[in-house]
């Protein structure tokens, strides 16, 4: 994962253009399957339309010294996103309205943009900024804003049923790391687990796609669909660095999400981090739980966006993630996804306890001190299977992993003593 | 306010008589349209009937030695309310049969009453009653308990809807300040505003009562209208001093009444005391609570009855309120009322996030760091805007003042993203 | 009760077998009306079918030097219920594989059973076992298992309702004192005492029978009628002991077995322990509250079984409890079936507060200081009547015994103002 990331990172990337292009042409080398689609310059969603499309080729400040001071081939943070052209000489007075620093990481490019208003803008560490002399500065962005198209990733991948689970990611952003060359590496790596999955019980819908705009452009398509099929869905991002594990709920905070990524992070990583909707919300989850869409998405992340000092910055360099924070996140989410794969209502066959021994489920000679956890997990597995339950509620019942649990589903499921579907059903066996 | 509380608290007031009327008559002075009733003496009202009217000239107790030691004309409350009249002669041990004192405010004058039992009594202090000697005393009390009528006070005003909002408080406490000239005098004042608004969204109900009977009378009258109506109610009584601020819940203990009190108070005086219905009811509540009245009906105190050192003794006087404390009484009630008048379910007139900077609502600037509370605010109000959760709601979930959401109302529903409703709306936008 | 204990300890029991007989028998002297079943084996119910029956004679090892060093008839844990016959000279090794002993409690017999394999054992302090020496040894064990029947007892006591009350405890176990001699000793006293009672609101349901395969075959034939009528249970197990009070709940945890049970144990023994339904379940309440039986049964214990040390050894024995802690089991249940049959749902006969002076209920003269808890009780139960609530529910809402306000229940009805059903009522008197 790490050299995927290493290999998108240099791109610039932006809402709309040829960074994303090539990023999802890349990530299309460890999924085939991924469908890249284009959206006409001025289609409207909801309150949006698309906006036009931007590219980049150069941009820099050349100081009263002639020296090339700011130069987007150094670093594409360098031009602000969505800078309309410009080929200018100016003064420092002026120029200094076109500048964007961060005076509390003075070292560091801040990450802008301007995508709703045009304007152009240059940005730069507030050191750098500090040292400049009055006098005349030559300001180029070699630039085009013009009718296209916003480019995004999508890969659907059937399963037995058409519930459906959601992983939303964005391509969106220029050289950052952790936010955001994680969320697409992560993402493209669970999507090549699941299409090599033999068997999948749920359905996947996978989105690469800028965020906000596409979100809601994507909601405007296919928002009825989602309501109907999705049982779970996550933003996946900031999910590279080695710190710490996150969930930032959806907004109800209570959906099978919320619950099942709870559920794994309390028994793997139970120091993990709860952040608020309304106080931290601030990439795709904003749509997904909008008022009226009220999908059951969550973020997951290792540090959340905002939460870490080189967020929005040129220090969220590639040494910000390692190919060991890439696999925590990536871990945890495969878990959570196991958990959604595993998940069903079990419910008893027969009325009172089965009679394990004759299942050979049982040691026959009674000895009740101290059993294993092994043996209570399967005893309360069965005693608890009403049929109105799922699997998660029981495990959170019992205190126990939902997937230590499923371990003995086909176990009891194949001695006859339990049946599982994927959806509540009617009370336990009739008297 | 503090000069009103003066010039009624010399009255003598009981459930009936000529003090109540001159008490209401100076009331409407500050809100002409108070409108005064009389219920004849024996009128029927659930368990109870309208008792005979009370008045009372004068009463006094002569000595042995020729001196009047208590005398009604010096402190109203020497005379035990509804005494029937005497003229007698009689000893001390006799006398004592007649005689209310509290030993554990020895200088202080107790208040009774004996309102469904024939009797007479006086009323004194502890140490005056234990300096009593031996020998003839005389004891006059020129009181008529006759056939006649309760008055009570009753002002409605009107709004753009029915729902309607309850304020009581009781007439019937002879010389007392806190308990209970407070609750009158602040009642006035708040209704003296709601008369002065210009628009009302909800229509107000504001009646002056004796205590118990009172309010069981005008239930016997009232109750179907009010609880068709009554969205929120409130007991005013003793909102005159400096101590605490008090909330007495509705027997239910979670009505929007209760609700809307916990939060404004919670916001505004986070030390404020909650009391216990069970224990520590004893006003007007215990009517609007009682089984099958059940309206959501609270009780505001400063000090609440009982729980305040001079409660229901002569000390209870003027100097045990001030200006301050009757206008932190009279505020705590107004932005109560705010809020009620504020109470709506706000609903997102778009799917998804609107495009704030269109409709000039965001920054066009991406700097999301370290926003102020009120980008926040309007953030949420639109995020959490389903139709179907109040103001109310989203302001508790999002640990802010309702008042603060309602600030930035005006401005998202004239940019057209939302809209409110007094009601839950059905779910937001369709897809 | 713990004569009766004594009377009943020395009888070898198991599920099936002639002591089972003989212990019914010995508790008929104290209730005749037990009715003693006897279900023929292989009767099929539910997963299971009633297994042969068991009956032993002797049992005994001969050691290499002639002495009967194990011996049935000086304990009969000696040998592993069921065994089946054997009558050998066998190694030390070969014998080692028949042998059970416990480590950790190296001078008791453990106890041991093998009803659904075919096996033979015998059970022996550790510290004996390892004792003993290389050589030939004589194995007997004259038992037979054959088809027969399995025994139980029931006492169905009706009362002035259908709705029913279960009892339930097991005479499965061979001598031990706690565990099991103590259920149906204080059972067959609970029994005693309603049967004595002029008058039974509710009817009960009181069975005596072996473990598991007992309640398993009694829920087969008479779960319907139990789910129908069955408000509260109660599995009566190890309720000898002076230590501690215990709850294991119903698998549901809020059933109305429960609440009563939390209820009379925190106002009786607030230091009461409360099991885990899913880690420490052990007896017939697995079956009670099983899927689709989901009867609302708890069980009642001093020390709960697993839970003290002595549990499911020789140690268990006649010291272990005691008239006192026999005595302590009685009354907590009883308490409980007393609140049982005072439970009820008290609605007010009139809107507002009745005059309770008129019918009285009241002191006349007002003097609301400090009023005792007598007084609370009563106004509260009349201000919380609302018809709707249990006075169960009540209690917990203000924090008090339910036997408490059950106390003041007579008064109040007499005197007109309060009327009580079994079930909830529609809302309280009309407007």
């Amino acid at each position: 994962m790490y050299a995927l990331a290493a290999d998108i990172f240099p791109l610039c990337r932006s809402i709309s253009g040829d960074g994303v292009r090539q990023t999802l042409k890349i990530l299309q080398r460890e999924i085939p399957a991924l469908k890249i689609h284009e959206v006409p310059t001025g289609t409207p969603c909801f309150d949006w339309e698309i906006p036009r499309e931007w590219n980049i080729r150069d941009g820099y400040i050349i100081d009263p010294a002639g020296a090339k001071i700011v130069d987007f081939k150094k670093h594409n943070m360098h031009v602000m996103s969505y800078s309309v052209p410009v080929d200018r000489e100016i003064g420092l007075e002026e120029l200094q309205e076109h500048l964007i620093s961060v005076a509390d990481r003075p070292n560091d490019i801040p990450y802008a943009t301007s995508y709703y208003r045009e304007r152009w803008g240059f940005c730069l560490s507030h050191a750098q900024r500090q040292a400049l002399k009055a006098g005349a500065y030559r300001v180029k962005i070699d630039s085009t804003l013009a009718p296209g198209s916003m480019t995004y990733g999508e890969l659907l991948l059937p399963g037995e049923t058409e519930q459906e689970v959601l992983l939303s990611t964005y391509t969106c952003h220029p050289s950052m790391a952790n936010n955001e060359t994680s969320g697409p590496v992560v993402t493209t790596f669970l999507a090549k687990w699941l299409s090599g999955l033999k068997r999948r019980r749920l359905s996947y819908r996978i989105v690469f796609i800028p965020e906000t705009i596409g979100s809601i452009y994507y909601l405007s398509r296919h928002a009825e669909a989602m309501k109907r099929n999705t049982i779970a869905g996550f933003v996946v991002s900031c999910v590279g660095d080695d710190r710490d594990y996150s969930i930032l709920p959806s907004r109800q905070g209570d959906t099978l999400a919320d619950r099942v990524a709870h559920h794994v992070l309390k028994h793997t990583r139970p120091d993990y981090k709860t952040y608020s909707f309304a106080y931290d919300r601030g990439s795709d989850e904003r749509q997904y739980c909008a008022p009226g869409i009220d999908l059951p998405v969550a973020v997951i992340s290792r540090s959340l966006f905002e939460k870490y000092p080189e967020y929005h910055t040129s220090a969220d360099d590639l040494s910000c993630i390692s190919p060991a924070g890439l696999a925590g996140g990536y871990t945890a989410l495969k878990h959570i996804i196991e958990v959604l794969e595993g998940y069903c209502y079990p419910k008893a066959t027969t009325l009172c306890e089965p009679q394990l021994s004759k299942h050979g489920l049982y040691p026959t000679v009674g000895a009740q001190r101290n059993q294993p956890m092994a043996f209570h997990d399967m005893r309360n597995l069965i005693a608890y299977a009403d049929g109105t339950k799922s699997i998660l509620e029981i495990a959170d019942e019992l205190g126990r992993p939902a997937w230590q649990l499923q371990e003995h589903l086909d176990a009891v499921v194949n001695a006859g003593v339990l049946t599982v579907s994927a959806g509540p059903q009617a009370a336990a066996p009739k008297i």
